[in-house]
């Protein structure tokens, strides 16, 4: 896809194509809508992070708020969002044994009991094992570090769903 | 509903039920439930109003450009929001002759074109022959002064639906 092509968007359309680029936040894209024109698709990803970053404390924990857990209940009912679901199941966390089922859950739970928003990871740049192993390391950070650290994970799914898009949306060359 | 229930509650709880208090606009409750506990249901909406209006410019834009047009491509399609499909049936936006259609859809689109967000109003508290009228007048104005009334209707619509989860919960007296 062209930046010319995005750049050319109603508001409409760049929230229907960018609105869950940070999950369950179109305010976001509604927001840097009126950035435009972005020179890149890495000017647009600057301009959603410097939104990100200008948020107040409580706004950042409101977007970690908004992310499913890991192998939690909207994966269990099938509601997670097209882009988590395919984001845990490139992890793994469709197959997930019954022990580690457990544990991720037991430690979902205390994380969120002790800090009040999400474990939130890169499910993607991650695999199952990696992750267990992120979550029980974690959970020992105290809530700034780790409202960081979440963020930077959401700017990172961010960044691929971002790809996905630019990719999907790709003008493929025609055959001479 | 008692506030004591509402500051009990997980956040995952707190965005089931107060995530559409702003029309999508999940991150917005998750960021006030840190604000907890609230002393009363006019202390958590006030702690809503003071989370939008401390949103840069960008952010405020990015909340209206969430919201959909008034007897728009949403409402024809049957995929509004649960609230904004009973807010605009209220408010007579189902039952529009075709002049009155076609002439709010023109006026709609005028003003998307000239201020970059849709038309908002709290459709509840008006009627469609109102909105029309409210319309065409607040086409007229500027953008910073549109923005700030289309964020004052916001305000409108979420103390409504807050009054509605309200009463909707509201514990009951049991007969003696």
């Amino acid at each position: 896809m062209d930046i010319k092509a995005v750049n050319s968007m109603s508001y409409e359309e760049f929230i229907d194509l960018f609105g869950n680029a940070v999950e369950k936040c179109p305010l976001i894209a509604g927001a840097i809508w009126s950035k435009r024109p972005f020179t890149t698709f890495v000017d647009l990803e600057t301009s959603i992070f410097e939104f990100i970053d200008s948020l107040p404390q409580t706004g950042k924990e409101g977007i970690l708020r908004c992310l499913p857990d890991l192998a939690g209940r909207e994966l269990q009912s099938g509601t997670l969002s097209a882009e988590s679901q395919k984001e845990q199941v490139q992890a793994g966390l469709t197959s997930l044994s019954h022990e580690e089922q457990e544990k991720l859950h037991q430690f979902n739970s205390l994380y969120k009991n002790k800090l009040g928003f999400p474990f939130v990871i890169a499910a993607r740049m991650s695999d199952k094992s990696k992750i267990l192993q992120d979550l029980t390391a974690r959970i020992q950070n105290p809530p700034l570090q780790e409202l960081y650290n979440g963020i930077e994970e959401v700017k990172k799914i961010c960044h691929l769903r971002l790809q996905d898009i630019h990719c999907k949306h790709a003008v493929r060359p025609t055959n001479p």
